[in-house]
């Protein structure tokens, strides 16, 4: 069931639920109660048939004439999200980008929770950065076998992604969340997610330059 | 010419070069000299038609059975981007998002360059993080105009959008990159890039619950 509804909104409207939950759980803070659709829609920045569509694959359903009930939308999305438990993960790489991620406590509202942090560079290993202490590679399966992780976040270097990679599915790994710049092979009960943070900036850019030049 | 060969490769295009661009750094660091489109192909993990296809909206060429030249290939995605020139930004939101991003070095690699930042909260204001000082939201117009700042990263709550797009708009900025879940209007001669970082967090999940479920 859950991927016959998937399929409504896709793979792009799953990355738009965080963005309905951001306004949605501000407007609870607020004292609001229930909400409409096309209001969720104006506010979000989408076209009120597309927000609906996402919402429907959350198995969240609205009332004719009332809305959502804020605290049920909330509680869905957050439950089809899986962001009502929390993940406990391994960081794995504490270079600009790994420390950057560490420090943003907004993932904790994301059922994304930081247990331990690894790099290989000795001269990082044994810090402790925003409150977690960097521990060697070497130490990644032991622990991970101990507290039970199946997820982790991946800040390494082009070369280290796959090596990196292989020692994650060997710890038992099924999550990887990388924000390395390379592909990385895995078994097919493995899900790696590439993210690249510099994406958004080249694409702002570009658009920016050809709106300078007429042809936007 | 920028807007024809942009229609090339496309925004998803303009997106994947920023982790070609880190695999090619990374080569060249190692001492390699050219490169063909099929090896990049398989380090980055898209097909090798994909890769020349982006390649080709830069401008760059390759040579028959030698391929692309590093140093040129890096100078001219570089350039495409707009990566070769600094851009000075204000970041607006020093929230736990806006000071991971501030304290993320490598912007300046990608010619993202903060001068300055601001919040409301008069608690923030006054405090230097990450080696800059914040300043309050007041001073943002004067210290805009005088510095000639046209770049501006947001990182506000929802509510906090519009009003912050609005004052960065009256002091003369062009390309705003908003973390804010949160739609903004401005005028036509402003680009906004709307950002999510947790968007891939959701997908990951979404996407290794199906696979768990044998769905995938």
């Amino acid at each position: 069931m859950a991927s016959m509804s998937v399929r409504v909104g896709g793979l792009p409207g799953i990355r738009r639920l965080p963005a309905y939950l951001g306004v949605l759980r501000h407007l609870r803070e607020e004292g609001l109660e229930t909400i409409s659709a096309t209001s969720l829609a104006r506010r979000a920045g989408h076209p009120a048939a597309v927000v609906k569509k996402d919402i429907e694959m959350t198995g969240a359903a609205g009332k004719t004439g009332v809305g959502y009930e804020l605290d049920s939308l909330v509680a869905d999305i957050e439950s089809f999200l899986g962001w009502n438990n929390p993940h406990e993960a391994f960081l794995v790489g504490m270079g600009n980008l790994g420390t950057a991620l560490l420090g943003y406590d907004g993932f904790r509202s994301h059922g994304l929770d930081f247990v331990a942090a690894f790099d290989s560079d000795p001269e990082i290993v044994g810090r402790t950065v925003h409150g977690v202490t960097v521990l060697p590679l070497g130490k990644l399966r032991n622990l991970s076998a101990r507290m039970g992780i199946r997820t982790a976040v991946m800040t390494v270097p082009a070369p280290a992604a796959q090596p990196v990679a292989d020692l994650l599915v060997a710890a038992g790994i099924k999550r990887i969340w990388s924000f390395a710049p390379a592909a990385v092979s895995v078994p097919g009960d493995v899900v790696v997610q590439r993210e690249d943070l510099s994406a958004g900036w080249a694409e702002l850019l570009v658009r920016s330059r050809q709106v300078e030049n007429g042809s936007g």
